[in-house]
């Protein structure tokens, strides 16, 4: 075991707090990775304060990972000490069931191992990447591209993968109309990434506030959803809609915004269940369906995709001892688009 | 105008009763059908009781219409005199609008005109099967194969259709593993015609009352969703569900029996919106959809289909007189499984 420095949640109320955390042995297939950067995705939120499900303290958090890697195990072949490397929102799966054979991970019958409060194979709690160091079995670690500096790339580990896959998955390209809900950490890059692969875009935003973003990132349309107007100008126009806000939503009027076989497609989930009207379903043969970051292989693709496309998440760097504040300013939508904590303020 | 007998709902209360409409005069591209029999849908219930909308009365529903050609317009190119013939759901569209042009009329833009209750292209409210004769446009006229009885053939054109497209649009057949919620009227062409395609049926009916019923029509297994096990058993089990049940039923657990990129298609809809957990979605990129009846070019496929399988509902062949005490049998589930009125009846 080692001990190494991180920030970590002591209960559910109380702030993060500087403390150190243990990372296990390095096995045969594990690496052990200096941490760089790591990115704060809403997610981290729900579930130091047990909005998720009950959670075991002290927890860090941070799924968004990236570093380079200064130690190998012995059987290590996939990666060498000095890599540039990224890890995302699972660090293992049970590897037999059929979607891991599929390289569908996320979606392990057994249930992956996620990067932070899952239960690893040692039957401990697994710690994540608001730290200094991480030991991950190398087939859960990526390969991040030269030309995406560490601090842009980490965000793609789980806001570029969980809007990359469904955009994938329901064929978002040319000729394809595709709207996003909700501009944030998640909206951004869906934005980025459908108009990167020839989608035509729409922003459905509360208010036009980042309007101008929202075009510059790639939108071509921006609506603003407190406008109801916009729900009757936009009926029947979507093949796709990716919604990326996990509050509850009038979900009728946004199902009718998709074209026949569209589909609305949610990447977040808001504790209660939300209210779906069949008829809006069945008028137009539209479906409603949920979609969970994506497979280790996806998220190769992903990266170098972002890569060769040039696009990368919008950051603002913090040191460690700013995540608090900066948890109140993405509960408050204060952050343009994603918050990043430079690693080496915990050194 | 042709007065016909027929019988029909005065208010959303009394019973129906014996009366006559009006038939309009043969267009060019219009066909007469002498009416043999009609189907009872639960549909018509909703309708004649003003439970999906305002109603004008008199009112004669019923869109499983089956009989004989007796008179053809002049431009009549596609029937002729004496043909056996069917009409569904719909009688008209706008035959422009891409769904139209792609021959998924139950989709069209402008909205289709539905067999009865619609506004009909003179400015008429239509009116339905429950009567001697009805005018039609020819395309939206179905052949009927010689080798399905007149009484038989009725549900196809509803119940048939409405199971029929999801069935094909999802791709049931070898190798896939469906679902049929409930085992009525729709429920039983569902389980019939997916065991024809190929597929491994299992019946989720209330009880198991109806289990020899659902093995005979060719599921493989039946399971009474009363009995809280099913749904530990069956997890993660089909690709497909199809949902007959217009009730209101917990989304969660049935959502939770998909597999991995499943979907669960209503093609009935509860007055009230279905609580959907977004996790159950998301969990296994599942998907909840809906689905209306079928294409005309469909249902004419559908009924060759079932032609050529050997497959027809079962009926329960009744004189007009009986129809409301039958509509109170279908409220209570007890048919098995389809009311027909034997048209001649009327006469």
């Amino acid at each position: 075991m080692r001990t190494v420095n991180a920030i970590a949640a002591t209960s559910a109320t109380d702030p993060l707090v500087r403390t150190t955390i243990e990372r296990r042995d390095l096995g045969a297939r594990d690496v052990l990775i200096e941490i760089r950067y790591a990115g704060i995705c809403h997610s981290d939120i729900h579930t130091v304060r047990s909005e998720w499900g009950p959670v075991t303290y002290p927890l860090a958090v941070g799924h968004e990972i990236v570093g380079r890697i200064a130690e190998v195990g012995a059987d290590v072949s996939r990666h060498a000490v000095g890599d540039r490397v990224g890890v995302g929102c699972m660090v293992n799966s049970c590897r037999e069931c059929e979607p891991c054979r599929d390289g569908q991970e996320q979606y392990c019958l057994g249930g992956a191992t996620m990067t932070y409060g899952g239960v690893d194979r040692d039957g401990s709690v697994t710690q994540g990447g608001y730290s200094t160091h991480v030991v991950v079995d190398e087939d859960f670690v990526l390969r991040v591209p030269e030309s995406i500096p560490y601090e842009a790339a980490a965000p793609l580990l789980c806001a570029g993968i969980t809007t990359y896959s469904p955009l994938r998955h329901w064929k978002a390209g040319p000729g394809s109309k595709v709207a996003v809900v909700g501009l944030g950490g998640l909206g951004h890059m869906a934005v980025k990434i459908a108009a990167a692969l020839g989608a035509e875009v729409t922003v459905l935003s509360q208010t036009l506030n980042k309007k101008d973003d929202g075009l510059a990132f790639g939108a071509k349309h921006y609506y603003a959803t407190s406008d109801r107007d916009t729900f009757k100008t936009l009926r029947n126009s979507f093949d796709l809609i990716i919604n990326t806000v996990s509050a509850s939503i009038p979900m009728g009027s946004y199902l009718r915004l998709l074209r026949l076989d569209g589909t609305f497609v949610s990447v977040g989930a808001p504790p209660d269940p939300l209210e779906v009207p069949a008829f809006a379903l069945i008028g137009a043969r539209r479906s409603f369906a949920g979609s969970n970051i994506g497979g280790i292989a996806e998220t190769q693709e992903m990266l170098d995709f972002c890569a060769e496309q040039g696009i990368a998440p919008e950051v603002e760097v913090i040191g460690a001892d700013a995540v608090n504040e900066a948890y109140e300013r993405v509960l408050s939508s204060d952050v343009r688009y994603r918050f990043v904590i430079d690693v080496d303020t915990l050194r």
